[in-house]
Order: C-alpha cells, then sequence, then structure tokens
C-alpha cells in the first residue's frame, strides 16, 4: 500500500489507470445561478461520473493496484452509500468479490446499486464501532482486502484527479477559489494537493454541514475532533476525518465554512431548476456555502466540486 | 426570411452564427440504461443547453439573422414554454424586445424563467386560436418580428445544430437509429434534415405521446392531420406539425412510434435516478419508446436528443 502524501506524479498516474473504467465529466455553468451568486462558477460534475458519485476515482485507483491473489479474496469496506457502490463496481470490473459493510439505516436506492453491481451487503449498526468490528470479522474469515472510504492515499490520489481533470478542463483560467465538500476528508484532501501542485493561488475551501461540522473544529484547533452524533441531511458528510487526510486539509486547505440543512435544500433545489442536474444534499453544499457569503465570493471565479447525485426520489419534496 | 429547406451548409451556417451564445453541451451514456435497454445509447443533453432546451438554438439563429431596424421593434411568438424562454433569452442577447404570449395555464416555472430573461408575457386562453390572435395583435400594434415555434426554416436549421454536435460529439461511431421526441416538428425535421447530409445510413424516429399522435397520424396517413385536443404528461409536444416542418419529416423520417403517459413517467424516474439529470416529461419520451420496443433496439447505436428539463420540482412526485 502507497504509504505516502501523493506527488503529482502519484495523482497523475492514477489519472491514467483509472481512466478506461471512468467517465470524463463534464464542467458545467449556469448563467442563472450566476447572477444569483454574482460570481463566475464551474462545476466539475461528479454526479454524471459512474455509480453517481467522485467515489469512482478512489476505489477504482485502489482495487486496480490490487494482486492477482488479492483480488481473488475480494476486497471489503464500510460506507455510509457512495464508496459502497464505488467499491462494488471496482470490484466487478476486476474480478474481486466485493463485501460491503453497510449501516442497516442507508438509503434503499445506494442498497439496491450495490446489489445490482453483484457485491454482498453485510448490515450493521449504525455506528462507527460496529461498522469497523464487522468489517474486521470480513477480514478475517474471507482474507478480503480492506479499502477505507477514504484514510488512505490511494484513495486520496483517486479522489484527486477529479480536480485534475478540471484545471485541464478550464483552458487556463485560474481559479480564486475551490470548493468540495468535507465529509472523511477524502475529495478534500485530494483537490488541495492537486491545486497545491497545479494552480497554487487558487485558496481550496471545505464545506461542511453545520450538524456535522467536526473537520471546521479540527480545522479551527489544530487537532483532529471526531464526529459525534451528527444530523444532517447531508448524508455522505457524516464521518470524521481520519489520521491521513486531516494533516492534509490543515497544511493546505484555506479554510473550512459551514451552512446549515435549510442553505443546503436552497441550494439543492437552484441546482435542480436552474442546472437540470440530480445532485445530493452532500453536494449542495458548496453552492449554499457560496450564496451565504456572497462578499467573498463576489466577482471571484470559484471551481465547486459537484460530487454526487444519488438520491432517493421518493423522498424528495420540494 | 430563409424560404428554403435547410441544406448541409446552411446548418453549419447556423450553428457558426449560435456558437457564441449556447453552450455546447454533453453526450452522456449510462452503463445501468444500457444494461436495461440492451442497447448503446447516446444522449445528447440539451437540458444542460442555455434555458434548459435545445429551443435556444433556433431561436438565437433567428433572432441573430434580424436587421438592426428588426431589432428595434421587437420580437414576438405564441409558446407553451421553451420557445418563449428562448426567444426572451435571444432578444436580450441581441437588444431586441420580446413579447411572449402564453396560455395562461403555463407551468408557473416557464413564465418566471421568461420574466427573467426581461420579456413581457401577454397571457391569452389555452387555444391555438387565441394564441394566433393575440400574436397578430402584437405584430399589427408593436411592429414586432414574429418568430415561430417551429414552423420557420431559421428554427428548423437551429434546433438541426443539436444533431450536428451530436455527429461529431460520437468520434466515427455510426448510430442505427436517432430519436427525437415530436411536437411541433422544429427538432424533428432539423435532426432529419442533419442526419441525411452527415449519417445517411442511421435510421430517424420520432418519438410521441400516445395522448398527442397527431404526428403518427400526418405521417401514417400522408397529410397534415392537427392536434385535436391532445391529453399527456408530455406538456412541450401538444403541437400541431406545420406546413415546413411536415414536408421534412415526410421524407426524411424513418417512423413515428407513440409510448403512454405512464411509460413516459417510468422513463423520465430512470433517467432522473441513474444519469443523474433532469429532463422535461417531453424529453422521457425517446427512452420509454427503447424501452417499449426492445428488440427493434437491442444491440444497437442509439442517439437520443434530450429536449429539455424545465419542469415544476414541487409537481414531481416519485
Amino acid at each position: 500500500m502507497n504509504q505516502q502524501i501523493p506527488t503529482l506524479e502519484a495523482i497523475q498516474a492514477a489519472h491514467k489507470r483509472i481512466l478506461p473504467f471512468i467517465h470524463h465529466t463534464p464542467v458545467l455553468s449556469s448563467t442563472s445561478i450566476n447572477e444569483i451568486a454574482e460570481a463566475s462558477i464551474y462545476f466539475k460534475c461528479e454526479n454524471l461520473q459512474k455509480v453517481g458519485a467522485f467515489k469512482a476515482r478512489g476505489a477504482m485507483n485502489a482495487v486496480l493496484q490490487l494482486s492477482a491473489e488479492e483480488k481473488d479474496k475480494g476486497v471489503c469496506t464500510h460506507s455510509s452509500g457512495n464508496h459502497a457502490q464505488a467499491l462494488a463496481l471496482a470490484g466487478r470490473e476486476n474480478g474481486a468479490k466485493a463485501y460491503i459493510v453497510m449501516p442497516n439505516n442507508a438509503p434503499l436506492v445506494k442498497k439496491s446499486a450495490v446489489l445490482r453491481y453483484g457485491a454482498e451487503v453485510i448490515e450493521c449498526a449504525p455506528t462507527l464501532e460496529a461498522r469497523e468490528n464487522t468489517v474486521q470479522k470480513v477480514i478475517d474469515e474471507r482474507g478480503a482486502a480492506f479499502v477505507h472510504p477514504y484514510n488512505d492515499y490511494r484513495i486520496i490520489a483517486g479522489q484527486a484527479t477529479a480536480a485534475l481533470e478540471l484545471y485541464d478542463q478550464l483552458n487556463g483560467t485560474t481559479l480564486d477559489y475551490l470548493l468540495t465538500p468535507v465529509g472523511g476528508g477524502g475529495l478534500l484532501s485530494g483537490s488541495a494537493l492537486t491545486t497545491k501542485y497545479l494552480s497554487p493561488t487558487t485558496k481550496v475551501i471545505g464545506c461542511e454541514p453545520e450538524g456535522a461540522n467536526d473537520a471546521w473544529q479540527s480545522f479551527e484547533h489544530g487537532k483532529l475532533v471526531p464526529s459525534v452524533k451528527p444530523s444532517t441531511i447531508a448524508d455522505g458528510l457524516l464521518t470524521s476525518l481520519g489520521d491521513k487526510t486531516f494533516p492534509i486539509i490543515m497544511g493546505n486547505v484555506h479554510q473550512i465554512i459551514t451552512v446549515n440543512d435549510a442553505e443546503i435544500m436552497a441550494a439543492l433545489k437552484l441546482t435542480w431548476e436552474r442546472m437540470k442536474i440530480v445532485i445530493e444534499p452532500s453536494s449542495a453544499v458548496c453552492l449554499a456555502v457560496i450564496l451565504k457569503n456572497k462578499s467573498l465570493f463576489a466577482g471571484k471565479k470559484v471551481g465547486v466540486i459537484i460530487s454526487g447525485g444519488n438520491v432517493d426520489l421518493a423522498k424528495m419534496k420540494f
């Protein structure tokens, strides 16, 4: 396993490795959202990625580096959702059985998707402890290779490729800011590394729900504060930072800003309505941050990574 | 006004003319929808176009060809929705006041959008007669230039540019079929012309709701049958073919296939859920046709033009 913070070369190698297996997602802009925000926003649409989330990048990068023997024994993880689908897909594409430990309260749409990719779902109580114990059992009994949702340099390098593509797609336009949601920090830390290497004047901002503000607390206090009883509509952002993601964030992220659930849902509705794309609440956090802090972003060029689009449509109310 | 069926050169000129004012929309594919359909489907996403619909193309192409004197007097049209927004935008971009005659039962989201673009909305009863009388009054009183939603060669040439881009984006992959929805026939006739010029082995199919099957009837009987009391969830497809669109369709379209509203809504839900894009019911008609006629499309390469994404989210129930 890679035991080093990903270099630019590692991120570029990850991109080359995963390219045949992922979508090259578009960067979209909306005149009407730009008018409302008074900024120029470039949305990198990872909701249009395979499995409907950027998580396909990291999982594919990790599984593609396993040996044939490791693939034979399968792969496993715990995940509140999108990483689960991503590992299930990566397993299927690489001939590795995927064992997915999932909280028993995960959205139905996420469980069904995992099953569609041929993975085995193993349910557990919705606590970090129950998840980790159940995963350990799978590792012990089946010899499956564990692929952590974010606290793994292979994952971080994979997630970093979304920003890599974004900078390329901007054709030389320099961003003032790059915003990503932050849950466990895989996307944020990867995006911050890519930005440091390719666009060092761009400030990276992590966007987080108030009801799960452990990254904000960790960043403010300079030490890893775990997520305790998080409560937010942004169900992809409940997890704590890890000992690999946190130092990268501490060293390379400019700021973490929080928004509440009403602000998140208003940004979500605006995105569906004006941009005609389905995004999940966890992805609306960035636009909510922009709309709440208009003076900070006014007149600026702002990149946003739309992290995913997996929602249970039956539960959406506007 | 161009009085001739658009040539390839006219369509290419239209594309060059409108390019600075429109989005170059992506072509998306979904592994899971391909698995369900047992076909390879390439979706040209005009829901991601300006104003959320392909209609931006035709309206922009028409208004860009007006003289300065004509622009000064403004432009007008009647439209059930997307052409209204498109003409409002084209007017704004060209310094021409847009007068939009709109049925008083049009979705709120469509009226608001027109107002946002600075147009003037003139409401009338929801009948073709009332619309045409009201438009005539605007022409007589203000001298505004009338831009028909579809029965106009400038509009047809503009709409034809969506397929022009699609064929280019396919990088040499030859489609067996190209499907578009059919209402008044602007998109279908334009797409059929582009296909004749650039991909003559590709069969073009018009997709229509059963509750508004006037194009199917016209095609079957070889004469223009008007739309009488249409009733369908696909509210963009209520209009009759015109004397300019119908002959092009008769001569260049392979088939027209109808589907019912339940089939349309199932295809819409599948698209939102798997592709993470917001499409309007009128755009789901094509995927509904594919899923209903699996043996026809199995193993084939199928292009689909997603016509738009303007829906009133508050009214969507899954």
